[in-house]
């Protein structure tokens, strides 16, 4: 891409009216716009972050057996009502409005409502189970304030994976490789997600949220420095672990390690629903003998967006972001300090060997190119100019050291 | 994918409540499943086929310099009270509701309201044009009543390409290239689409709508058979071409040849919008000069899930449906009879060489499982029996011949 062609630009300073690290940061290096608090444009920077996200958690839904679906935003209140939840929460979470053809209508804030008939239609027996159903796709939030960026939008991206089971051992099994598939996403993504208990609600035991350290999170957590073990400040306030910690000087239940609290971003969680939606809507299925048995549900939700939002958080200095080559929108960001055919030639080559290249083509200084490139965080930062030869100056964002190495040389240093 | 595994179900007969052929045909097949009128979930095997539509239509939008974004679902009431679309057409089109938060919202059912100062933040010289962005999300109409299908949702998916330009010279000369990468577009999907001359409006002097002759279209178009001039109704009315067709026997205006009328399904539309959108949010640029020069606008839709509708209303005959293998969910439907370990054997062959098979591994009789085969419509149907040996019967879906074949010949005739 060059980006002299480039829709979105960096602005010289980070929109007044955000307070969140996150939205600052993407909206000053070009990756978002915001159209109104908590609902935001993706720029193509932007865009392409946020669909490596989804295609990283696409890949390991995938591999745990999801088959991907694509259900409606736009739901009839109906099923709502059956559950209780049309009324309460209701309008407090969900947008909901009238049609002109006088059925009530909410936006989607999830999905138990709508999966769990569409799996009536199709499961009947235990031969159909179990089987995993997931999609990815927008979901909306009737939040009054929305100061978070990414973090806490009003319109989000989501990926929610729901599991149908014939008892609760199987979805036990089920939710431990589910729980292993998101450890795989977080990490792959570049964050290093905490496992960490949450409460399972009136109907079950517990749940689990994949919290990311944070100065800036918006939850507290409480954690073993030595195993990892977490529980939520909710778990915890009725256990022992923040008690403790609060009276100073916790020990993990699990090893005895340190316990100690954290500000912390939740980029998932994991839930055993069992029977709290299958039951309202008879979701049942017959057995070996022929016998009607309720079905058991799992749910599982990870935001691409607020993934976004979470690396952006951590992964940044003064200067800019910091992307993880992974996640990245581009592997090298390539500039030409008036060397243009030069860097062309070596754009086209890296280009050939499907690199993803931004090509910093514009007529502009050294300097406004450099901070441009510190902003937009791509990871491999590559000169072209006079003093480099037939070689290229490569640098790493976020470290220091400037090399100058062969093209060739290159290539092999961004595979690896 | 395994056919015993696959989330949605074929079923016996066509859902009683829908009137439209390709709603029947994609809900009986196991593809879409209705949730409200002109709201649908997508099957995977539904999800397939729209996924395969949006990507050949992104990568002919990447080929003449389109850059991918995405913009919001839900938009605030101020940009489309700029323009007077948020009380004309007001709720007649938009779904229109109050937040929690006193904003109001609508659902976006076209995006110039929020491109167009989206791009004003970025576009400030002649430098900065030409520039074309777009992209491919659901949108919204609030539809009284709704019973095609996915040819006329309440919820549609929707590509939505914006051209910015320095003058209206360059808008033609890109209209022009957009018109051709859409006949790429429909003809990659298996649709002979006509370029139909269509009424600009007020502010242009003509749009182009890129239409689908079908015995049930909800448009009439005129059209020369020779040629392939066209017309839609609202503007032959008021030329000749459809009086004399009228009145019997018309001519082309272009060519001499004979006017037929046809109904037809629109899948497209291209539209100079030139400075309708860009006046009203003052979306200017400095030219050479310095001096400040309106944008001129074009945009240019297609409806991906439109086009899925479209193509099961013309690829079917009374067995079920008939995909192009350039949008169908699989390439091979793989049937096994009482031959699961061999069938299994070239499954994984098959699906090691890359290619999208559908192995039907379940317990059932032939004739069940043909029907099914019929019904889904996938382009090649595979059967493994005793009596074939080492080799497979292929059949074509829509041909009645049967050839016995070595995988090899298979893997060489459906690359073709």
């Amino acid at each position: 891409m060059l980006q002299s062609k480039l829709f979105g630009k960096t602005l010289k300073n980070p929109p007044k009216d955000e307070v969140s690290v996150n939205a600052k940061l993407l909206a000053q290096a070009g990756f978002i716009d915001k159209l109104s608090a908590g609902i935001y444009s993706y720029l193509p920077l932007g865009l392409k972050v946020l669909n490596k996200i989804k295609q990283i958690t696409r890949e390991e839904m995938d591999a745990i057996g999801g088959q991907e679906i694509l259900m409606p935003t736009l739901q009839p209140a109906e099923p709502w009502k059956t559950t209780g939840r049309w009324d309460d929460p209701g309008k407090e979470v969900m947008f909901q409005f009238e049609g002109r053809s006088g059925k009530d209508f909410g936006l989607g804030w999830t999905h138990e409502e709508i999966v769990t008939p569409l799996a009536k239609k199709f499961i009947s027996s235990y031969k159909d189970l179990p089987v995993y159903v997931y999609q990815i796709q927008d979901k909306f939030r009737n939040e009054p304030r929305a100061k978070s960026g990414l973090l806490r939008g009003i319109e989000f991206s989501m990926k929610d994976l729901y599991s149908f089971h014939r008892d609760e051992k199987d979805l036990e099994k089920y939710y431990q490789k589910a729980l292993e598939a998101y450890q795989k996403v977080f990490k792959r993504c570049g964050l290093d997600a905490l496992v960490v208990e949450a409460s399972g609600g009136s109907f079950s035991k517990y749940s689990h949220e994949f919290q990311v350290l944070t100065p800036n999170g918006e939850d507290t957590i409480f954690y073993c420095e030595k195993c990892r073990y977490a529980q939520n400040k909710e778990i915890a306030d009725v256990s022992a672990i923040s008690g403790s910690v609060l009276g100073g000087g916790g020990k993990c239940p699990k090893c005895g390690g340190k316990i100690m609290a954290g500000k912390t971003i939740e980029v998932g969680n994991i839930f055993q629903l069992k029977t709290k939606y299958s039951a309202p809507f008879k979701l049942e299925y017959a057995d070996e003998k022929g016998q009607p048995q309720p079905v058991v549900m799992g749910c599982y939700g990870i935001g691409p967006s607020r993934v976004m939002g979470a690396i952006a958080e951590i992964y940044h200095d003064k200067n800019g972001i910091i992307w993880p080559q992974s996640v990245a929108p581009f592997q090298i960001h390539l500039i030409s300090l008036q060397e243009d055919k030069k860097a062309g030639k070596i754009y086209d080559e890296l280009k050939g060997q499907g690199i993803e290249v931004l090509f910093d083509d514009r007529d502009d200084s050294a300097g406004a190119k450099f901070a441009d490139a510190d902003l937009i965080g791509i990871p491999y930062r590559v000169v072209v100019s006079k003093k480099t030869g037939d070689g290229v100056e490569v640098k790493k964002r976020g470290e220091n050291k400037v090399e100058v190495m062969k093209i060739n040389k290159l290539i092999k240093t961004i595979s690896i």
